[in-house]
């Protein structure tokens, strides 16, 4: 729908110019040529093309990017770290250049109320993206110390970067709250590069997030390697810099970098999300009737969930403390992984009986799905399902792992087997719970009555897609209506169907409650999963369970590649249940 | 659109089963709860959800067999080839089954003829891939030969699987010539596990033999610095039978199985992604306007676009003898690398030169875009901006190289740079013509004036999207009408536009004649560019240009990765262009 273009008016323009070619010299039709298409070229482009050129231009800067980042990873001498910092802050001034330029566009055009998509986000999650910019910030101040004690011996860029980012970070941060839901109709091509520009910066600033914090996890793991003995793994390339730091607080600085990094990697993953969604948004007619927002509605009975929610949220932090010490000692490190997967058994198996009592919980349901276009939606339920790829292909080896060990291997492998395959099971089942919930068309207590009596129309196996698309017109048709015919319907109908609309209210009410527990419950889990690996608690390189089956380059590229997309399924997940927990 | 289920039908057992659950005695609530569950889920299940359940069935199949290879890479004692192949022969085997039951049953509904989607595959495809599968057979009946020399010292499964391949292979392309444009609308949820079924069967199938190419590769290669001296890297672990062969011809069989390699892989990734669309199409309904095939049209004056293809053809076919027998010369290695990039500059100028000519060509036209749902075409285009990305990524890296390279580096950088940047470039441009191509609206000589008289409707910049949609409307209404109707239309309309509908029939016809020979020129040097890196030439892994700064196993990993993908580009360009060749 979006590659309307300047071509109508085109059309006009051609009957002119086709009439004056008609001359039979060819040079002479060759200058009408060239001159049709210099008028034609300063035209609008069409807007697929325009999608397809941006999506181009964005995947290349983030492979630029990726590629400069491997030859880094090999630490050779003629590619530095400035070299990569100095190219994220170009990119990153590009785009501080084009929100101001946004903006001030934005703010001069102060006439009419600009189209915005109700979907694109909500406050909360605006609320949280605003947490995570702060401790990012922090990070950036952090940074700019170590820039100051260690000022006379490194690179300025190490310097001039964070401050960039900083300033990247501020107007982000603003530029989501005012603008993020916009929906462009005007310069769309430009916007497009400039939209598509945004979000590659961030996805290359999470890359640059995630490399550092492998690195520094990968040098921790080694130097722990090598104390305890298996000293045969060169240690990690940590260059500290040649000179003294000017103020005592420089090594404070380094260390308390790492376990901000969590977050500064998380906010730019959500940020590139979001912008995704305005990329797609950008020349898209809004339906207005599924563009309104639906106000929360307040639920009683919230106990059950939030208590059991609170249990695994402590019980995982214990867990991380005593992982984390336990693995320091050599004695303890079998012990500190067995301990790891008893736990994530338990807690795999909790999170799987949820979501499927909420998936039970909808099939009781007689409630259709809602299939209006959505690109918030829709990208929500495409991330999900592509960011549970790596932990799936990560379990999947751990259960080939387990499968080809011997018996000398360590004893807790069968508990390995269990909790890889329960991983594998919750991700479905839970991936099956959120995306049938943000589908699930919102039940109103006003309009729930109404739109029920409309779904009676039978249907036939048959042409079951043609009724489904007229009953679903009919429920808008009466949607559209004033409150008062409405009502006045709803009392007609609950005339002849007293009985049961009395008795409908009770039910939906406790199938709710559930949803709003198991939902909640589900919500706590999945951030205590997302703090385990966060801080540094990942078993699957102190096992080495995997690693005798499939050697120590392809399991470390297995994991880098699958703890980062694990991490960010997790936080996804937890902003997605919470949509569903305000929606249900 | 697909998301329509029994949900209408369940409505109706809610009124009845709702009235019963009123009683306040829990456990017999429970109870109603209990029957109405059983109920529900006898109930036909909502098809987004078994969407998503289905993907991630097919999804996990393929990380199965994916870790299962990551074992196998290792060459470790655990896991063996065998393991491999019993999985995807089992894979191939349920597939079959699958088939079978499916066809069975389309022929005992003999009545009503199935809805069928027309832009699902060409004949054209369909044929090619009959000779891919083919090939295939051939590579079967060696692998046979091999086993039934070799039979006493090598495992069944050796046997098996080829035998079970080439049946898989013989019905799978039957199912493809009759029933791949098939839209399901009965069984859904059974059908849907089907197609998802078939569909990363192939892809695993397609990763085993980019896998087993890609081995066999490395070992060549690896022999090959071992004969130059450079000895220090191990020899690859080729496992030779520890008996001997008991026919005459079994290496003949081993050689000659690695030059059909490349037909097998192509045709499992083509035949996935027509399943894809297929799984894609069901529950759909069609737009039975949209859905008409519209027949192709002969055209006179290709001469320039298919001489030049050839000549195209033939130097690649030049280049890639004399690479092959330079490149066992350790003298020659630099001067065979050095000639592969300066062809490739000139190939490539050449491809960006056309592909731009009929952009702009493009820009001189008149004509809207056609956006109508059709997940063929959708995916084409996605398929061919997700398989850039691997060559992309490489390019990038040869960029990064040459940029960190000392002076002692080898004098084939600039050329090289040169190479890499144009092979980024020529991919973007020639995706943006295949896109646009794809999404044109074909001219028909017949209603072409008359739509382009309803085209002259103006419309403003502010509303241009609702402007669009009701020309569109308006154009439909006409092309649907009768063609006596359409035809006096278009008298009607030549009254009054005479003198530009005489003339708009020269220029479209020269445009035409334009875009063919582009398109006919992009598909032989297209093809070229397939050849060249299918049957062995891959400067990539001669040249060390790359592997001074990425290191040995970082460049391989991502050779391993782009040149699978680059091959599926080059032969998905192929079969898109030849498409476009068709609809021009």
């Amino acid at each position: 729908m979006v590659e309307h273009s300047g071509l109508n008016i085109m059309c006009l323009n051609k009957y002119s110019l086709a009439s004056s070619s008609s001359s039979s010299s060819s040079s002479n039709a060759e200058k009408k040529l060239l001159s049709k298409l210099k008028v034609s070229l300063t035209k609008k482009y069409p807007q697929k093309n325009a999608e397809t050129l941006s999506a181009q231009y964005g995947t290349n800067l983030l492979l630029i990017g990726v590629s400069v980042m491997l030859a880094l990873a090999q630490h050779g001498p003629a590619v530095k770290k400035e070299h990569l910092l100095t190219f994220i802050t170009a990119l990153m001034l590009v785009q501080l250049v084009w929100m101001l330029c946004y903006m001030t566009r934005r703010e001069r055009e102060r006439g009419p109320v600009p189209e915005r998509d109700a979907h694109a986000s909500t406050s909360w999650v605006r609320g949280g993206l605003t947490m995570l910019a702060l401790l990012s910030l922090i990070m950036d101040a952090f940074r700019i110390g170590y820039f100051v004690g260690y000022h006379s011996c490194i690179s300025a860029v190490l310097g001039v970067y964070p401050i960039v980012h900083a300033l990247h970070t501020i107007s982000q941060v603003h530029f989501l709250w005012f603008h993020i839901k916009d929906v462009i109709k005007k310069y769309e091509t430009f916007e497009r590069f400039g939209v598509i520009h945004a979000v590659f910066t961030n996805l290359l600033l999470w890359c640059n997030g995630v490399m550092s914090e492998a690195e520094h996890f990968l040098n921790n793991h080694r130097r722990r390697l090598t104390a305890l003995g298996y000293a045969n793994l060169s240690t990690g390339v940590y260059v500290c810099p040649h000179c003294n730091c000017t103020t005592s607080v420089c090594s404070m600085f380094s260390t308390s970098l790492y376990y901000l990094y969590p977050f500064n990697i998380e906010y730019h993953i959500f940020v590139s999300a979001m912008l995704l969604v305005m990329w797609k948004n950008i020349g898209r007619t809004l339906n207005l009737h599924s563009n309104r927002k639906r106000p929360s509605t307040r639920s009683p009975g919230l106990l059950l969930g939030p208590m059991l929610g609170l249990l695994a949220l402590a019980s995982s932090v214990t867990v991380l403390v005593v992982y984390l010490i336990q693995v320091e000692n050599s004695q303890c490190v079998h012990a500190a992984v067995s301990m790891f997967y008893c736990y994530g058994v338990v807690m795999l198996s909790c999170m799987c009986v949820a979501s499927g009592a909420g998936l039970l919980v909808y099939r009781l349901e007689a409630w259709p799905m809602d299939t209006g276009l959505n690109p918030a939606r829709a990208l929500d339920a495409e991330l999900l399902l592509g960011s549970s790829l790596g932990s799936w292909l990560m379990s999947w080896c751990s259960v080939v792992a387990v499968a080809a060990a011997g018996r000398s291997s360590p004893s807790f492998r069968w508990t390995c087997l269990a909790y890889s395959l329960l991983l594998v099971l919750e991700k479905c089942v839970q991936n099956l719970f959120i995306v049938e919930s943000l589908y699930r068309r919102r039940r109103d207590p006003d309009d729930a009555l109404a739109t029920e009596v409309f779904c009676v129309t039978p249907t036939y196996d048959g042409i079951m897609n043609r009724g489904y698309e007229t009953q679903e017109k009919r429920c808008v048709t009466l949607e559209g209506e004033t409150p008062e015919n409405r009502a006045a319907f709803s009392r007609k109908q609950t005339d002849v169907t007293l009985p049961v609309g009395n008795q409908l209210n009770v039910t939906p009410g406790r199938k709710r409650q559930i949803l709003k527990n198991i939902t909640i419950f589900l919500f706590m889990c999945n951030i205590s999963l997302w703090i385990l690996p966060a801080f540094g608690c990942r078993p699957q390189y102190d096992s080495g369970l995997e690693q005798e089956t499939f050697g120590y380059s392809v399991w470390t590229t297995v994991l880098n590649l699958a703890i980062p997309m694990n991490l960010f399924y997790r936080m996804h997940s937890v902003a997605s249940l919470f949509e569903v927990f305000r929606k249900v």
